[in-house]
């Protein structure tokens, strides 16, 4: 245990501008009140008005002689209180928005995914390069601790990996207030598909694809609706992912070693809850399945919150990232170790790859 | 309640034949001592000699002197003491088998799957018929309770059904001892896959499939490794089949419904338990994924059995198909109401498709 984690008060306090004004960033002012490190929010930019900004800020609460509101981002990011700011605005926005509060020299946590495209993650990695900024891609899942006890521990005991397995299906029935898209108005692999080929990713240690197959549909708008994805890796290693718009399935997640299994039953990119199965070695049984593995169960419950403070299921955990950012910003640390930057890229190319199949095109794309 | 069923003492016994020899056929004969009809063992076949029946008698610890031990198996079609035959031997051979047992006018169970293609199995059906003899396709599955009950009500209660997944990995590692070959000589499509593919024909209650599409690999030896199944079905409906002899998967399986979703942990194919989710209604909750869904379990637990008297896993569970068999015979039936020849045809039809798009051809194909 170092100096710092056992004297908190110590601690430097990282304080947050919060770029958007919508659903999440008000799930993210929420979620900070939750964190064990010192965090604090200091400012609120809504891109078209000064009252939306102070609008949100009365709705949820906060103390508006404490935060400077802004009616535009880039007000925000000249604001020289804040250490980072938390962009949250519609992801074909990310791009714009990043390259702005780099070139104010503010570090960057984005929403997922960072941007549309691989071609403008790149763009944003390579300004936070040149700027010597901390950015992240805000894949909260990797910050849950029963993911960084997965993969610091439970999987290394089960011998190698053999597949990955995941369905999540959410049909998404709310409009955006701001600009009347549909959730899923990228289509549903930026929307929450994103989330399995992240995971996958996780769980390949940014092992690259060696193939990738994809099946799917898409909507009257040209935007894909579900697909069915398998990817190979070496040795034989497989991820079998189905995301959806279409179907609701809850976010199972199997994870298949030689050794055993580990189950997250449902909600997989905020888990609070896993089964790890051991098999008995195959020498000492009968047959290969006969004999039931043992069982146990692994839990790492979020700390009491609000249902209702939050519009997303259980948002409350943002903390987890909110505090690995904040200290690896005490640290000086330019990405984050859970989340690192190559990961973005790669998980973009790999984003790429499954539109290309599937026939979805941005404007954005140079494929 | 019938008469007959509350006066069980009162009920034909049942007298089987068994053809083959084998490891199934040994789980067979102890399954049956669980049956809540009265059926029994009348008769063993060896296809190559007197003394492999009678030394199965020994090994199973049957009693000779009531058993007719044979050496070939149209010894045992001849013998007017048993009602029906099960039929064990491979697979390739089962056509040649159970017409040679049905133009002996005998009834026949035959394991799975009941030929090696549609071809096949559509001359054996028209035989069966032609006969007026009972015929079935030995998917014990079906005749799970547990199955019954999902099927009969707890599916029914969930809405739609939106899709079904499954992952069945089973690296077998045994050798036939009577040819040599290794389980999976047939490929894992016909050794385990069909499982999957049968099931998923009883949750989408026989419904043709629209489109398949799949993804495999084959071995050195041109027969399947594994294979990656997308069937879609009307209205949207979706299966998502993995099965492999390269990845082990304990056989977890997902219905979603509009409602809710059914998973059965582990041993679809003989399952003991299974978990009921029920999602709150979606105008009651802030959010669609909000609240958790409310949880049952089912269980149907198989009696109290020696796990070493058994060379498969769960094979005790013959007994409910070897009771549901009888039964049919009792009741005047010429085919299982739970498995019927139009399940078998189309199955086979499906299976076919599957090898096709893998490149598996087996000499018996005309395709």
């Amino acid at each position: 245990m170092s100096e710092q984690q056992k004297q908190p008060f110590l601690l430097k306090e990282i304080r947050w501008g919060v770029v958007g004004a919508g659903r999440i960033a008000s799930d993210f002012v929420h979620a900070i009140t939750l964190c064990q490190t010192p965090n604090k929010i200091k400012a609120i930019a809504s891109s078209d008005s000064l009252e939306r900004a102070q609008k949100f800020c009365e709705n949820n609460l906060l103390d508006k002689n404490e935060i400077n509101c802004y009616g535009s981002y880039n007000e925000l990011f000249n604001d020289e209180f804040i250490d980072i700011v938390y962009i949250s605005n519609l992801n074909h926005q990310h791009k714009e928005t990043v390259l702005a509060a780099l070139n104010s020299n503010k570090n960057v946590l984005c929403e997922k995914p960072l941007a549309v495209n691989k071609l403008e993650v790149e763009e944003m990695v390579k300004k936070a390069k040149e700027k010597g900024l901390f950015l992240m891609e805000g894949y909260w899942t990797r910050c849950f601790p029963l993911w960084i006890d997965i993969m610091s521990k439970h999987l290394n005991s089960l011998g190698n990996v053999q597949m990955f397995s995941t369905e999540f299906g959410c049909p998404i029935i709310r409009v955006n207030a701001m600009t009347g898209i549909k959730d899923g108005g990228e289509g549903y692999l930026l929307a929450s598909g994103c989330y399995c080929l992240m995971i996958a990713q996780l769980i390949f240690k940014s092992e690259k694809p060696l193939e990738l197959k994809v099946e799917g549909k898409l909507k009257e708008n040209g935007l894909d609706y579900w697909a069915n994805i398998l990817i190979k890796y070496s040795d034989n290693k497989l991820a079998r992912i189905f995301y959806s718009g279409e179907h609701r399935a809850d976010g199972g997640l199997n994870i298949y070693c030689e050794k055993g299994n580990i189950r997250i039953p449902e909600f997989f990119w905020c888990p609070e809850e896993a089964i790890i199965r051991r098999y008995p070695d195959p020498k000492t049984v009968p047959h290969l399945l006969a004999v039931k593995a043992t069982t146990e169960k692994i839990n790492n419950n979020l700390p009491e919150f609000n249902l209702f403070n939050y519009n997303y299921p259980k948002t409350a955990g943002l903390f987890y990232q909110i505090d690995h950012v904040s200290n690896c910003l005490r640290e000086g640390m330019k990405e984050s170790f859970l989340m690192t930057l190559n990961d973005s890229l790669l998980l973009a190319e790999t984003l790429d790859e499954i539109r290309k199949q599937l026939g979805v095109k941005y404007p954005q794309d140079d494929f």
